[in-house]
């Protein structure tokens, strides 16, 4: 199972966090004088869910408090059915109540991404196709790793993490560039020779342009998938293929049929729905 | 309009988003050679959208090169058609392109809490009612102030910032303090005298008790409509009545008609869909 | 008893504070070759303090050493003697001496404004009054939450902690928005639900007016006893009364007396005199 | 004129400064709808001040809203008159409103270590004596820089920046290394050549043993002025004489006409009061 | 020419320099009393250079002192002659005398590793060999993107720029894998699609392993520069060949002899030597 | 034997140096699935060095996963003959491969210093003299204390730390001055008076000047060995005399035969060349 990247820069966006929700103080656990009164905490999913986030919540509720307890009850990229308990804590109720919801925003964000990636990756799955679902740099501003780890937990792949890692050539390099075949060339003799060379084409005749200047991956940016079909046909192994451009969960299957080896999809990580998560107390 | 807030806490998490995305370079800018090359951009709306993040989209684009020229040609709050421009720019290609997706990446939420919380204003408006469609704490870790302006562009009111910027007494701390009651009034007695005391309540018995114990605002929690009415009916003005849990485009308007002052949506800001916007270069 | 918050807002300011004295190593620890010799240091109160900021002492030692084992003698909000020992620590005798004034710095400023604190609210309590006594945001830049445990500790009660955790109109926000009356109805209309508006009125005219308005808390600016004495009467409990505004020693228990819920005093914070303590060491 | 420091350590604290009380916006100035409001602010002196930190103030005014015009009336290190404007700034009232509160903390603070150091380097003048008032490192955490600046406004000079930057061997140092004698040694053998050595002594025997050790500078701790002079007599020029430890106005001028070089005073920064300062704002 | 990447880690870098060398300000410009008297400076090179650094100098310079006129006389990537003018500026004499040391320090580094680079492609170039020198990730830690802009400006290309932006199966990875075979043919399946699998083979046994898991680059590790050659003939364009491990100023021409298509030499960043700058002030 | 500072300045530094490299995960380690496999590893002197760094390097592996075990075979100062193993750990194998460059990076710097330190110190030690070897500020960017701990570790001294620990009047400070003798005597009477006060001297003339106006430590600039002789006896122990400028490893020795105090030797922190040393691992 993936394991969740607590980076340095993960801890600066988690500080963010507890700063804008906690920085002050919690005005209603103090006002209801609950500082020191032990009890237990649980967290619990109220609908089934692909668990993703859970040692990030943890990383919260310690950096609040190290005084409490953690037991987590499942682990990044396990399914949980309504009703399941994810984590149980017990220690002071004041920090549980203070760091809940950002303990909780993490956490049913992470799962919704990772609980609608699962659900297209079945979807491929049932199709029998050899297609990898990816994800794309759509993700939110300052949580790349975690998005990226979410679609990892709900059995997607990565696309390129940064601008570094990869080269994909899109319509306004093209047409800075001048052309496919200019834009291609170039990138194989100047970029960095640990990275693939990948090309965004419109049309098959973009596509003959693409392969005739070795580009290494060729993207289909939103054909139909009678094309893409024909394009797959034509590629004939000589590179890989990846289909993009308003993938919904409606044509995925369709898609993955055209025998594409990688489809990637904004909505995993821009337009995923948060799942329905809760933490109750009681005093010891 | 309101403004767009970029505080030190906003400047470290663009500077966490350009990061994460830029902060080894842009490989396939480079390997086309765009470097000097000047042009123009665009960005368009591909779907009618409530603008928001326009400010911060610039201030994105300027900090990855102060040498680009910004020109916004709406604000954040309007309505823009499918099809309008939102921002044109002229300078070199080379950091437009580096810059597209983080900036895009935040326009595309921002935008898109807007449009969702501005369909839902007009749900409550066309009933007349004089409910105020408020936010909610779960916005996305590192992001709350992003997330609370725009659901004021998108017409919506913020409930409190922070846990300490208001008293709102939930299941928790009833169960940790032993009652509504007990609950309610520990807080008006030690709570800042600058915050209105809030406290959720279940049922219409403990609307009482809380009524009882003078609490100044009440939220309803998952009430169905006819027993919110009720309730709205029993508080006689003696307080505000909030209504909130699992409020939803279907249930928006008759919740509005049951008289209550705030209606408080979680959706708004923790499952928002991104709008459609691309960015379109083309040389000088 | 108040627990002192060391969150990532303080633990920087603790970085900052750090790195200005010991950011270089201490020449002097280093020149008499104290590196490694074990001993005990023991921190002592000169005068009678009410204690503050032993928490944060002991992080501030525990940050240039995990080494030294600490064993705090009394606790926030503790009255000590002079003579008193505070905290007590074993280990190397180098890191001691080098977090000594850092730790004292925060030990002998944050036991200041408790000690001030403390002897005001005295002043109160032996009138038989009802007058919380409260900060103000008159603190230190860098500092508001330290100060206003520190006050906390002394006995006072909080303020608002920031511009978003109170709605108060002052006379600069009234001669912009015209009247007392136009301010306080647009804060009642615009202002979160979540906080209460309170008004600055220098005059009994503007009392009325604020009253008219349905202000909920009343800030009595600079008045003399009598006149608050008559504002207090006027409300009659349809406000929270605050006297503010030049209060001192002096003039302290007059005030209580007129029967106001609540009187603020920016000197416990703004000037307050550090209290005498200090460090000794021997070798083991 | 001593130029204030506004170094990347200031400009973190001042982020600090802003994030505690503008971070979640201002609730208050918001209600009262002063967003785009043009207007003028002056801050004025309510009594006699040396002005220090006025560079820093507009940092922030700047930090807080670059759409401010500022216009500096005096300058850091002047004398200003109750009544006195110190600067004026013409633009939209709301960031001026929102800036007020920690502009003024930090102006408030520094002029009130200034005018404090300037009163009592005035009253050593007076002696016509050489004795030079400086401070010590008994600062408020995170502020050193800023305060020892005051302390230049007001004519003092500064003791060591920190740990790295003079060598003082306290009593601390002394009880580690068993003698006065072996620690001045050590220190003149082992610390960086760019460093005087200066030892703390409490005696005349400590006195001889110092100048036998070649201590290049001498501080007489908590020594009555009768020693003091004896001690200055017995140097004889061998080594600057600095004297410290419990210095007070009242013994100030007693101390100076001892003749020694120096005179430490920690009351300058650990207990300085804050001026009093406001803000006003019209519209325009 | 390449462009300097300052992204906000060089800036968190440069701010750390400005602290450690100007954090408590400089004591010797100001006892000589240098505040505000202008004058002009300017940057020579001692020795024949290939500049890199000077945006960053310039940078660092407006940083400490937006007051200073900054004009470059070369460019990134240039040859400069011993005695060249590389930078000249006019203003105050202080801050070019506190910044001095800090920016040269910046300049003689990536001066030293531009001009290194220089001197060993020249040497590949005189071969004729088609070979591209290239770095590793054998960086100064907190320097990556800086030393990798340096090689660029020597002619070099870059190797990858981080842990994440390709895959380079290491003998360390190949013991934990099992065989060269089992390494490569996991990473193919599972590595991001975007990066080509390179792989360091020690012998033509393991190469030949390699090129049946079709590897993609081969890094041939410490090989003598026969077997290296026999190497590149049994790849026969199968993949590209690296040269790694050892590689010197007398070996190079050799090694590019072989036909391999990339070099990479550690020594370029991790032994650098400074080149030698000095910079000089006058009074206007 | 010194200890290795671990500030939060270098706490700063090392997270910048751990998100450059790992900061998007470990491409390679990730897809030859190595996550949980427990293993051992060990760090080898490929050659002999004097080790510097090893507390750093534990404390980066450490920051990557605290489930490391760390036993050092050495410490910091220690000489270690080609072959010697520095540090072994057991535990996951994938966060040793994660942390290797970089812990090896900080490693094969800092001990490249300490071991060039130790080599050129020895070359003193050998004539007898009884001149000390130090640094200058020619250090890093980001790394002064790092580099002068490496320096320490290698038996050097160290020269100040910043500008603010030490006056040293150079050649553009007396330009500005005006003379030798102006620029002491105002930097006598105003540094403060911890600080020595050293000028740089670039002629016997220069010399004298610095000697009438009591300079307490004197800098011969770039002289030869005969002039400094002949300068040291000028001076006769009226100040400290270090010689400065050029200084390498063929005429150490025959400066330190002047009779100089100092030799300040730039090229022991700019240009020192990593050490060769190398992590190995195998499955558990």
């Amino acid at each position: 199972m993936p394991r969740c990247p607590i980076t340095p820069h993960i801890e600066a966006l988690v500080d963010l966090a507890i700063e804008e929700d906690l920085g002050r103080g919690d005005a209603t656990t103090a006002a209801v004088s609950l500082g020191a009164v032990p009890g237990k905490g649980r967290i619990l999913a109220k609908e089934p869910v692909v668990v993703c986030g859970l040692d990030l919540a943890m990383y919260v509720f310690g950096r609040v408090s190290p005084g409490l307890m953690l037991s987590p009850l499942v682990a990044d990229g396990d399914e949980a059915p309504a009703g399941a308990e994810l984590l149980v804590m017990t220690g002071p109720l004041a920090p549980m109540l203070e760091a809940e919801r950002t303990a909780l925003n993490f956490l049913q964000r992470m799962s919704g991404v990772a609980t609608l990636t699962r659900r297209m990756t079945r979807l491929i799955e049932e199709t029998g196709a050899k297609a990898r679902l990816v994800d794309t740099r759509k993700t939110l501003p300052g949580w790349r790793l975690l998005d990226k780890h979410a679609v990892r937990c709900g059995g997607g792949g990565n696309h390129r993490f940064d601008l570094a890692s990869g080269v994909l050539i899109k319509d306004n390099h093209i047409a800075a560039a001048g052309s496919v075949w200019e834009a291609v060339t170039r990138a194989r003799r100047l970029a960095p020779h640990t990275l693939r060379v990948e090309v965004e084409v419109t049309s098959l005749a973009e596509l003959e342009e693409a392969l005739h200047a070795k580009a290494e991956v060729i993207l289909l940016d939103n054909m139909d998938t009678g094309t893409m079909a024909t394009a797959v046909g034509l590629v004939a192994g000589r590179a890989l293929v990846e289909a993009s451009g308003g993938v919904t969960e409606e044509t995925l299957a369709a898609i993955a049929r055209t025998g594409v080896d990688l489809i990637s999809m904004g909505t995993l990580t821009h337009s995923a729905r948060a799942v329905d998560l809760s933490m109750y107390v009681q005093r010891a």
